[in-house]
């Protein structure tokens, strides 16, 4: 399936953003300014004589023909994760700010009506991670970013990356093996295949998820581009994970949008003697107060708190969980916790069963749930928690006195 | 050689601490009471009724015997780096406080006066790491605390353990590799070859550094002892380094001793696919505030600060650099840095033909400076920074606008 909401892909304004996009990572700050103080449709007027070539309507006829639609800042589906490009971007290089215009693709469309599952771009904010790291990445990285995008997926999570060799290709791959939604942001149009190798995972990408760009199709995909490109990356996720990146990778970039937009930042260990982790662990070493180290989806969680919470609910990186009793949460989630019973487990399918749902819906209501503490997983399924079983007993947190054989609060030793 | 200053071994304190050793780790409330209230001497002739088996004469003889001796606190010798453990020992069970006496065997006896070299026990926890970890240690997990035992060695810092399968040997054998002094604390008499498989390695110990327990010889390892004995390795060291631990891994206990103690804790990342690296990641992700990331020992520097300060020199985990001026070093230091070119690199032989000392000695004093930022090592030798070069040129810490590539001050995106 294709096509977003119904717009005007005719009108001056959207025209002029879809030929704007020919000029992203030229870093013109003159049409910069002009499009700052006279917005796009004047300002490509203006710079239209020098740019004989670009005609955005044959642009917007060949994302018809692959299926593709444009999205424009202000357009229903319009990613709100976004917004704070330009607040971040502190000089005014217009492209590191909020992208001209998104050229989609893929049968993850933006916001419709009515659904529940959240997919697409829109809440992406809410229910995307993003999963990136070296392109040159070990078979340990490659191997550990599948296992963690299979692991969000499963959850709920839609999973950003980049499509580049290495991590991104795992956690697209991944995010698919999961049966989840999955969503690449390209540096070339959504109509070009690259890279080639990647040919068949655009394709089951853009079938089962999105392709996204914000330069028209054809465009090549230039070196500057990538770069810039990782801002929409971050900015398309409630948070990062860097899984493997040598000290000068590309993808520390994208952990660095990912801090600017006050995203949570996450990083995924290795070994010492890997130079593929060098960059993690110096992020690790030399930023511990903004990066968390983070080992699989549960500790992602953890960061960012449970699926569907905006990045602006006040959930910092390192993260306060709201302290929200029972009652507050929405109503299927309160009968999921009343199917559990008192005391012992219950597996997913029971309890799918029991409140009419799907058992993949039960588990992504039951990860965050996990988080939260309010139930737990056990080898027998889920179970309540202390917490979960009613106000007057346990505490938040952590279930009852256990001792996390660490720094526990009881603790072991005199 | 052997034996340590001359001191009277025969007076009834030193007697009845030797008696008492052998009491460590049954938790003898009564007994600490006394101990505390009356002193050893009259806690140990109370005691010395119930305990007719405890001859602590045999004792010092079965020592003496086989080239050890006692140290007793206020001893000359006596480490300094114990005396917090009796503030650390919250509550007062007493085999979590200062021992009662260290049973010592090895070349590197204690405080041996005139000497430059740091050695032994006295300034343990100016010169002292500790690299712990879990018996059942991976391969790499082995080779990452030989490196880095090795490592801290050459740079001159005393290697601290606890002599068992695993980590804690991998690490003996890379200070003695890396030609350094290193420091077996038992958890059985120093005449004892445990565990049977060390029998060489606790040969090569004592013959190039020194076996301690706070139990009198021939005391079998009982296994409680181990935990116990684990405050002694953080305690005489002025940082700890875990390098592998699961979940319920004992070298935790040594880790929580050393934060306890107020001293650095570091700990080694892995695979987060390995099962052994499990509680470093724990530890790293929930206590990341206490808990340092390192890699190597350039790492361990930067932590705890350069070899040769104290632990209370205000030096904190996370680590502050002492920022006296280049005049407030040692003269032989000053001399070294004085010997470095204005501009370029220079070579260790060199330095150390120019200014008379060992290449090993002016490596020694090099990595301090390194981590002070007033030297770096590049590829053809050391070279004085901006800040090593005088007083009014550059900033310290980092070099001069030098792009870290991750956050840095310049930042290369706007």
């Amino acid at each position: 399936m294709s096509g977003g909401p119904a717009v005007d892909d005719e009108s001056p304004e959207r025209l002029a953003r879809a030929a704007l996009s020919h000029l992203v990572g030229y870093g013109n700050a003159r049409l910069a300014a002009a499009i700052r103080d006279l917005g796009p449709a004047e300002a490509w007027e203006q710079a239209r004589p020098r740019h004989p070539d670009i005609e955005p309507r044959r642009d917007l006829d060949r994302l018809r023909e692959v299926g593709g639609w444009l999205l424009c800042p202000g357009d229903p589906g319009w990613p709100d994760g976004l917004a704070g490009l330009d607040r971040a971007a502190e000089r005014a290089e217009p492209e590191y700010g909020t992208p001209m215009a998104l050229w989609c693709r893929g049968a993850a469309g933006p916001s419709r009506p009515g659904q529940v599952e959240p997919t697409g771009l829109t809440d992406c904010d809410r229910h995307g991670v993003a999963v990136v790291g070296s392109r040159a990445a070990t078979g340990y990285g490659q191997h550990v970013a599948g296992e963690l995008a299979c692991s969000l997926a499963e959850r709920g999570w839609t999973v950003v990356s980049g499509a580049a060799f290495g991590i991104d290709a795992a956690a697209h791959r991944g995010a698919l093996a999961g049966d989840g939604v999955t969503v690449a942001v390209l540096a070339c149009g959504v109509d070009i295949p690259y890279p080639a190798a990647h040919l068949r995972l655009l394709d089951e990408i853009r079938e089962r998820g999105l392709l996204v760009s914000e330069v028209p199709p054809g465009s090549p995909p230039l070196r500057r581009r990538f770069l810039i490109r990782n801002r929409l990356i971050a900015g398309l996720a409630r948070g990062t994970v860097l899984v493997e990146a040598g000290l000068r990778s590309g993808a520390l970039s994208t952990a660095r949008h990912a801090r600017r937009l006050g995203r949570g930042l996450m990083v995924v260990p290795g070994p010492v003697t890997s130079a593929m982790s060098v960059g993690c662990h110096r992020l690790l070493r030399e930023h511990r107060e903004v990066c968390a180290l983070v080992t699989d989806a549960r500790d992602v969680e953890e960061e960012i708190g449970p699926i569907g919470l905006r990045t602006d609910d006040g959930l910092s990186s390192g993260g306060g969980r709201p302290a929200g009793p029972r009652d507050s949460l929405p109503a299927v989630v309160r009968a999921l916790l009343e199917a559990m019973p008192a005391r012992g487990c219950v597996g997913v399918a029971v309890l799918a069963a029991r409140i009419g749902q799907r058992p993949r819906d039960v588990l992504a209501m039951l990860g965050p749930l996990a988080v939260e503490g309010l139930v737990e997983a056990r080898p027998g399924g889920y179970r309540l928690t202390a917490l979960g079983r009613g106000p007057t007993q346990g505490r938040p947190g952590r279930d009852d006195g256990e001792d996390d054989g660490l720094f526990p609060t009881r603790e072991v030793l005199p």
